[in-house]
């Protein structure tokens, strides 16, 4: 059931990178008749968008879709793989706002805009020029996004069926963002901020909102079916993120692709710092105070701050929020209102979201 | 017939206001439902939409409408108005990647949101916090643009239509922006290229695209009147571009609400540069060179600037330029191809976009 479930899978991820492929070719070719100074513009999105990801955003949309036993045809495999361009305009403006230099082991595109500049010797500030470049070509994907949908050629019922969804989807996705920036910059953690944070950024963005937009492709989707999905699709999110924030102070470099202790030095004010912050004695604050958020931090500074989690008991206490949401959206895949096929999908999508390791 | 036309634009420009009022009266009690800390972004990006502007697109689209001899209804009122979210969010990333402290002789997004990480006393850099306030309100104003086309009711053809022009138009507006970045990075002017910004940016734009999104929602559009409101729109869009230049460098800050030679300050590769580049003695090169695009540019090295671009007759050449384009425009505009209640909508804009001091 499982090997069948991770074939359908990755033969889905495979039509999605042939449709994103095909997108970003035209979408290139146009920006090449515009000006042949747009090329490293096209050249970053397309190696941007088509080198890696898990594509996990399409997989649960697809899981949705299913989930109404309708049958696929490619104009929802393109209209699914628009979320993709949707989540390269997240990490590229994400990066910039956290000055993170590297993206799944490559520089962020603002890291690499400002490699052009220093390697052309090009005129005024090379950061400046990275920073604007980050903020087009975020601003390039997610008008790109939109233009994916409206291509894909879906009938017009369809298309007006998920036009709301998406539209609140990406609001909510901006809305998550600022919370994110503004709880870094308060002075105390609050872990129900923390959590309602993870469930606008995770929950909805990354698997609720997904798994509607795959059913609503089809015709044959019911208010039961949406509820049942939600009841999937919020604790998996939630627990994705909370796997997130794990690997983000736990997880290896070599695996992740992002520098160690990244969410440490940049002050992420996660459920798993909230935690802590909550079970600390005041040693271990002003322990903790001289290096969370500090740009300087470095390996000694990172262990000290895993230790402090680990000891206040925060770093468990994570692991069983994680399995216990994790049971919740495995229990509610069961439910006989999604169509028999997705189960064993969305059983799957547990693993991948749930024990991963990047 | 002046007077008709300018009470018909301004009619329009009302109801556009209207529609934008509740759009964004109607996100913003989302993002509150979403967070009470999400009301400073709701408040922030109200104001700077509703606050004041020219509504220059919405009122080529107006008039591209017209030009068809449609009668208007609220749905395509709304389809218009998005433009002006477009736009802002345009505006919010140019000021950020230009480092602008004003717009509107108010502050700038960004330097709004670092006054309020002073204010507050919050944790972290404070522009670092401005500058991901910016990112993510412009990013909102993108997503909320196409809602609004999308929540506009227009019949599925009309959006059909609409569409693949709205969507052409963003990434050109993007391209545009970056050539314009790419431009002032190289150690070079470049008439040629300097022409094809403008054009990109504003022709293109500003008037062309606006124009033809205005025609395709009514249901009586034709090729041949495409071609007219281009052949009308491309020359007025670039002689706007070109009294914008023109504004930015000798406009009086107390009426453009932007601070005095702030283009010269940014080291803008504009035609007017790329003019006065091309008839500058060796020693005006070299003084220019100690002043153009420096930070610290004050009021002394502005008007030696300012004499440099007079004395080799650029401003001069730019003043013919945007007289000839004007005359081309007015010429087009009396193509018996576009409908008669359009004609004197369309000379009025003239005037305004190319005769204006803001």
């Amino acid at each position: 059931m499982s090997l069948e479930a991770k074939a359908a899978l990755q033969e889905f991820r495979d039509a999605v990178e042939i449709e994103l492929s095909k997108f970003v070719a035209e979408q290139s070719t146009f920006l090449n008749s515009i000006s042949s100074d747009l090329a490293p513009v096209a050249h970053a999105l397309s190696t941007f968008l088509l080198d890696s990801g898990k594509r996990l955003r399409p997989l649960f949309a697809y899981s949705g879709f299913v989930s109404t036993d309708a049958e696929l045809d490619v104009s929802v495999t393109r209209a699914i793989a628009s979320l993709e361009l949707l989540q390269a305009c997240a990490l590229i403006h994400d990066d910039l706002m956290d000055g993170s230099d590297t993206r799944r082991g490559r520089p962020s595109i603002h890291r690499h805009f400002e490699s052009i500049h220093v390697q052309e010797q090009l005129e005024g500030f090379a950061p400046a020029y990275g920073l604007a470049a980050a903020v087009l070509l975020g601003d390039l994907a997610l008008v790109w996004s939109n233009q994916m949908l409206n291509e894909a050629r879906l009938t017009s019922e369809r298309l007006s069926n998920v036009s709301p969804i998406y539209d609140e989807m990406r609001t909510e996705l901006m809305a998550g963002q600022f919370l994110d920036i503004h709880e870094q910059a308060r002075k105390s953690t609050d872990l129900e901020r923390s959590v309602k944070i993870a469930r606008y950024k995770s929950g909805k963005y990354t698997v609720e909102r997904p798994l509607h937009i795959g059913a609503v492709l089809s015709q044959s989707h019911s208010p039961a079916l949406l509820d049942a999905l939600s009841s999937y699709g919020l604790p998996l999110g939630e627990a994705f993120q909370y796997r997130d924030d794990l690997l983000g102070v736990f997880g290896d470099p070599s695996v992740t692709g992002k520098p160690v202790g990244d969410d440490l030095r940049e002050g992420k004010r996660t459920v798993l710092i909230a935690l802590t912050d909550a079970a600390c004695t005041e040693s271990m604050r002003s322990e903790s105070k001289k290096f969370f958020g500090m740009p300087e931090l470095d390996a000694g500074g990172i262990s000290i701050l895993q230790e402090i989690i680990t000891v206040t008991g925060a770093k468990q206490k994570l692991e069983a929020m994680i399995e216990r949401l994790t049971q919740e959206a495995l229990q509610a895949a069961e439910s006989e209102v999604i169509g028999e096929r997705a189960h064993p999908l969305l059983l799957e999508l547990v693993k991948i979201t749930t024990k991963r390791s990047t």
